[in-house]
């Protein structure tokens, strides 16, 4: 195994959102220094970094520099274009791994290798066409809701079919692009894993959060979850066959469906995740933290939970109760830097932080 | 009261050091943008901050356009010269104010002002030449503590006095500066109080921390410390009584001796300190993130600790035990981003966080 990353090393993050601000700030604390990429000038991630490059996805001179200027490449986002990371891999290591990003880039894939390492999902099928659409749907059955296989976040991309009346406008609503029709899943709730497997291959999992959703949209994350502690070792288990089947190094954020059959895989996102917040808080090290200690090379750090916390999003107008937050006892207010405060954009996130149950 | 600066005002931190990179990532946490001021380009701040100025102390035009640039300044370093201050505030407010500036940059202005508003301290008199200093010995006895009374840090500028013999190395080892002599203080122990206040006049302060020093630099500092409740108490009404005192605004370090008579105070720090450093995983609000609330107008935090803490300082080549401190349960690092690491230089500090006792 190589060396880990020593103090002064960079870590390139492509994408400066919060996402990669966060990131940034956690490689400071280990003494790295962080290098940004993302084509907005003034976006979040580069008013806290080292270094920033503010070139669009397709320079490959400058995505090419980029990577020279630095030890190992990560991303905050799981959809940068594939001839980006071609140019850079020919220079610097990009961690996690293209596989991982491949099989989360598409709905498809993504399916098929959770089905392949034996999880479970909901019902799904994928669809090209109109022809396709109807054969799942006779499959699958309504309600159903049909996604587009690439590019979907936040609930964007997606239609709801209730009736096979709503099977042409979903499939209109898809524009040509590939789909995949899910079927609904009845769940009791939804929970997520943040782990992390190192450079040696050791796993790592903080414990399961339990989600709340807002018109598509993560509104709270709380922990702990409640689940039985037979469901709180499987969702760690299917976190940790994850990790190893994809050779994945870095932190991964798993969402899981509690049904009454069991935990279903919902969805994998490649990178620190927005229901992995509440970690700052909450454990000696945070998600960001043991993302980068993962791809620098470092030992993973401790995970353990030491407080319960509720995470709450703080999404457009919300950020304009962050002067009462403020004033609550045991809040941690976490804002992005954002300039301007858009319906459905992330502004900030708060952690209420109350001794351990 | 001005209004509490909004998401995307601008901090000025003067001095790049350690103090100001966790300065400037606090402020990032609350949405604000951190502009560093230090000579030095690639200053441990300037790689975590928006923005950063890199010109001389005596640059007024540089001084003049950093403070234009910025919303409010504040310091990390309470030995900024007279003259740079003096630009800046033309243009922009100081916080903390410059009184709390002289009187902590001074340590015959500092004792003045603390027996001023009846604090204790160790017996002390002015030292401006060889006959004051055989005067003070008179009255103070041995052993007793020469020490400049501008610029001195870590134990620098200091010189013991063990005999009346020491009297006259000790004096030439103040270079012609005017100077303090100190009575020794016998004490059982040293703690100090990391308090800050508002701007709308309201004070909060940390737990107590109990510091030990190795070679008259700050090793440890542990909480909580070993105090009767009347001495916790008393401690805080100290720090509240030096902060309304001085019309302080921000963050403030009092060191104190724990003698049988009761509290000593030892010095004041106008700045966040490092024996608060232990707040980073021990409260929802560390000092640095209250330091910068109380500039930019905010409520204070809640300083409420939830975790014992142990602060350990990595001096030099402790940092070569970072590996294996990375390994460690309950071990939050924080790392300083300096390139070389010389004796007695402070590289990064490790919090070893327990469950609360």
């Amino acid at each position: 195994m190589a060396e880990p990353l020593a103090p002064g090393a960079a870590i390139g993050i492509l994408g400066g959102g919060q996402l990669g601000r966060m990131l940034a700030v956690a490689a400071s604390r280990l003494g790295l220094r962080a290098h940004v990429y993302d084509p907005a000038p003034d976006c979040p991630a580069a008013q806290v970094a080292a270094a920033a490059t503010h070139a669009g996805w397709d320079d490959a001179a400058a995505l090419a520099a980029f990577a020279d200027a630095v030890d190992v490449v990560t991303y905050e986002w799981e959809n940068v274009p594939t001839a980006a990371l071609d140019a850079i891999e020919a220079v610097a290591p990009i961690r996690p791994n293209r596989r991982a990003l491949a099989v989360s880039q598409d709905r498809v894939a993504e399916k098929e290798f959770l089905g392949g390492i034996g999880l479970t999902t909901a019902p799904w099928a994928p669809v090209g066409d109109a022809a396709a659409l109807d054969a799942a749907l006779a499959g699958i059955g309504c309600p159903a809701i049909l996604k587009t296989a690439r590019l979907g976040y936040d609930g964007k991309g997606q239609a709801r079919i209730m009736a096979p009346s709503d099977a042409a406008p979903a499939l209109a609503a898809m524009g040509g692009q590939m789909a995949v029709l899910e079927g609904f899943v009845v769940f009791e709730r939804e929970i997520s894993v943040i782990a992390a497997r190192g450079l040696d291959g050791a796993v790592a999992c903080y414990d399961p959060g339990e989600n709340v959703h807002e018109a598509g949209i993560l509104a709270t994350t709380t922990v702990p979850a409640r689940l039985s502690p037979g469901l709180r070792s499987d969702a760690v288990l299917i976190a940790a066959r994850i990790l190893n089947a994809l050779d994945y190094v870095g932190v991964v954020g798993v969402e899981l469906f509690v049904t009454r059959a069991g935990l279903l895989v919902n969805e994998i996102a490649p990178r620190v995740h927005n229901s992995g917040h509440w970690t700052q808080n909450g454990c000696a090290v945070d998600q960001f933290e043991q993302h980068i200690r993962a791809i620098a090379g470092w030992p993973l750090g401790d995970g353990a939970r030491h407080a319960d916390v509720v995470m709450e999003n703080l999404i457009g107008d919300d950020i304009l109760r962050v002067p009462d937050i403020a004033r609550e006892a045991g809040a941690a207010i976490h804002l992005y830097g954002k300039a301007e405060a858009r319906p459905g954009r992330k502004m900030g996130h708060v952690n209420r932080v109350r001794a351990k149950s």
